[in-house]
């Protein structure tokens, strides 16, 4: 359905704690991906900015239209789109709407955060906004105890060991090495996971995504556009999109060790496509917390309920097993820069299915690719899924 | 082009100082919208709400996320746009792209702002980041003190006299006390706007909105969802949605008389319809400030540059005037909680073109009317065509 929409171009920063102002790190990403997509001379009709909370974090606001100005894109159209940490995602699912509905040809997508200006306890003030106020933040809840208490169901319903969650972040970290963008670029091991600082138990630091600073930017076109910059034969395909939501706090949903908004926005975004889970070649999966890409593999249809580990300890999400996960490091090694996560996933994918990939990254012959972001505690998810051009 | 997008129904609330939490003041007015679409139980693709600064003004985040848990809309995909005071619009404009793009059949719209929980000053600050940091509020710039450098300089280009920008404000207030909804619900006189207390010279507090509390609401449909909520006869059809920006700082711009976003935004909307400007019946235009409706009226095309207050002056802008001007008492007297603005606007258009305007405002028999609402002091606007279905 939506095979008229294309990715010609992306940008990344490097994920970290960066020095430059919120502004200098998005414009950085966005003027990469609009040289990548050949567009220095293009109008671009819109500017989506995803971002977390540009406000609380930097005490900068109105950031879409300032981005339009430093960008030097006026009289573009300019708007921020913010769902948490699925932010970056949200703003990519407008513009595709926007190119979609031929309100508008070309538009940029920038995802951005940056989390380091403010200190820990302020940012982490922020973050649990995300999550209830009344059934869960009130009484000291976060994102890591809900976390904590996922992990502990799933290990208890499945018998997930210690040892096996710990090969998440193990790959994660072995895969970041070979990211220059990633934040981190060492590698880690089991006993190392299992040992680190205990966070929520039974999570450790190990189990955890950073706080991050970074930007990626991706420039969504109609396929008129994309001919017009020449640039068809390197852009990637649009063909779907879901965004669901569930319920605010976790206690109100189904299952502890299922996001339902994931399994409801995967099913919305392959029922636009011909494609199905088992036609996935690579993916990006929203491992804020180690057992969150467990559930996540299971979610949008990779695994069976429970299954999911048997594919990570066969090697199966390796980037070069049946179903590469992460390839890039995950938020866990790329980092987490909240805004800027669900664009970084899509900028990977789309270098993945250019044959682009940073060296020892490449997935073979990758046709079809995924991303899943998620915002708050599993409370509003994107799915998305492009194709080789 | 966007002959295939309804609104379908319209809710709001009491504008003014509100005691509720902004969600409780949310959900009262989409639930009202959602009532008048006749979609208590219809499946909601999405939620798009609209506002400026939840975070900081009410400490309440995630906002979009928590409307579709309240209002029971889970699974819907949810966002929150932000564009300064254009947010209402904004969201309303991603709820078009959407319906139109096919990624959704029925889509809420929710504008809302809460003001009234900080004071005044910390108000101000929030207020101020829509404004260029550099170039005016590092140096003492407010949105009101723009204003009266724009007032100044369009006094000195068309010879507008003091007792002529009053008249603007009487309007709103006379118009305002028919509307139940409305926050200040009394007449006012040139007199005392002339001599109300010194905002900033030559703006008094009669040419100022003021801050307010509430919320407005939509719902955004296809043909076929309209159809299928049997609401065909009385929705309103979404003709053209143009957006733009313009450069941060009013000292970057081309004409302090002239809001360039507004000529580019109704170009691209009036570009998408059959529609001209001298076929508008009815609309609302952004008065933040008193001396932007005159401009807004020039900028739209109802009037040439310096010649508004000539149609202001034969009574033409009044409810029974050849093209009545914020009939509900615009965002002088029905007030601007700011996010809600935008959707405010388009619920008062959408009452116009049903005929179900308040007794006293309805203007005869209207087929057309346009919405234009300002983000930051004229770098982020959006105007709207609709017609009568």
């Amino acid at each position: 359905m939506l095979e008229q929409v294309y990715v010609t171009g992306v940008g990344m920063t490097k994920f970290g704690t960066l020095d430059q102002s919120i502004t200098e790190i998005a414009k950085s990403a966005a003027l990469e991906a609009i040289h990548d997509s050949n567009a220095l001379d293009a109008k671009f009709d819109f500017v989506v900015v995803g971002s977390q909370n540009p406000d609380e974090f930097t005490g900068v606001g109105h950031l879409s239209t300032l981005m339009a100005d430093r960008l030097g894109l006026v009289p573009a159209g300019a708007a921020r789109v913010e769902t948490g940490p699925s932010a970056g995602s949200s703003a990519f699912e407008e513009a595709v709407a926007l190119v979609k509905s031929g309100l508008a040809e070309l538009v940029l997508v920038v995802g951005v955060e940056k989390m380091s200006s403010i200190d820990r306890g302020a940012a982490s003030k922020i973050i649990a906004k995300m999550i209830s106020i009344e059934s869960e933040a009130r009484l000291g809840g976060t994102p890591a105890a809900l976390a904590a208490i996922v992990a502990r169901r799933y290990m208890h319903d499945y018998g997930l060991s210690r040892d096996e969650l710990s090969l998440i972040p193990v790959k994660a970290h072995k895969n970041g090495v070979k990211n220059p963008l990633a934040q981190f670029q060492n590698e880690t091991s089991v006993e190392k996971v299992n040992t680190a600082r205990m966070v929520a138990d039974p999570l450790t630091l190990y189990d955890c995504s950073p706080t991050s600073d970074g930007a990626a930017s991706a420039v969504v076109s109609s396929l008129k556009a994309a001919k017009a910059l020449g640039r068809i034969d390197d852009s990637v395909k649009v063909l779907g999109v879901g965004h669901s939501t569930d319920y605010h706090a976790i206690q109100h949903r189904l299952s502890l060790t299922s996001l339902g908004a994931t399994v409801s926005a995967a099913k919305k975004a392959f029922k636009m496509t011909r494609v199905k889970p088992e036609d996935i070649d690579v993916c990006e999966l929203h491992d804020a917390f180690s057992i969150l890409e467990l559930i996540d593999i299971e979610d949008v249809g990779l695994a069976k309920p429970g299954h999911a580990i048997d594919a990570v300890r066969e090697g199966e999400t390796e980037v070069n097993g049946r179903i590469p996960v992460n390839t890039t490091g995950g938020l866990k090694a790329r980092g987490h820069p909240t805004g800027a996560t669900g664009v970084a996933q899509i900028r990977d994918i789309v270098l993945q299915l250019r044959g682009k990939a940073p060296i020892g990254l490449q997935v073979k012959d990758p046709e079809f690719g995924l991303t899943h972001n998620i915002g708050g505690f599993g409370n509003n998810i994107v799915v998305s899924i492009f194709g080789r051009s």
